[in-house]
């Protein structure tokens, strides 16, 4: 398994599991139980999701030995959000060829007639 | 494996020489033996790891039979930051509190004339 702080964020995402229960605990904090509820699931399987949760450090467990309740730490998303930024001005390059290559070929079909009639 | 596009995603991104490629991608189309020389890393070893970023959606390779170059698809990266940034206001108020955290704490020193002298 990765050991660096990045790569266990991201593993810790790659599960949708996992990221429902962080949206879950942007409600508040809920006990295991909680959790479990709404995905149909055995507290142990929730357990394992929250473990990995942990380790990543966007989960922090309360003291209280019965209820220990789960609470989100959004710090690492900051981080990995941080790493995705550098990369924002490639994903606009693409949307910005898109839109123009749509114009370009909304251009053509109605220089060739084409522009009413195509929807139905 | 997760076969939704986010899972894809963050696990194509949960791993440090996956993330140097794409890093290396930012600044033009490569070769595999091209990706491969900074990591000290056998073809077959960076074929692998490419082959994650293709499934993701990340990397497309040319056409061209010997040469197939590699290009950075960002897209997906998109949507990765979509959803995070859902998480924006969590990470905020956190740093919120640990500033009003950290000043109550200075003014404390302040007040009990700790305010010099604790430097060295």
């Amino acid at each position: 398994m990765q050991s660096d702080p990045l790569s266990q964020t991201f593993s810790a995402l790659a599960d949708p599991t996992r990221r429902a229960i962080l949206a879950r605990l942007t409600t508040g904090e809920a006990t295991v139980g909680e959790l479990a509820e709404p995905f149909d699931m055995s507290l142990p399987a929730v357990s394992k999701h929250l473990k990995v949760l942990e380790r990543a450090g966007l989960v922090t467990r309360g003291r209280e030995a019965q209820w220990r309740p789960c609470k989100l730490e959004a710090g690492p998303l900051k981080d990995a959000t941080d790493w995705l930024e550098r990369y924002r001005q490639f994903w606009e390059q693409s949307l910005d060829r898109l839109e123009r290559y749509l114009d370009e070929l909304q251009m053509t079909r109605t220089k060739n007639g084409e522009g009413n009639g195509g929807e139905s």
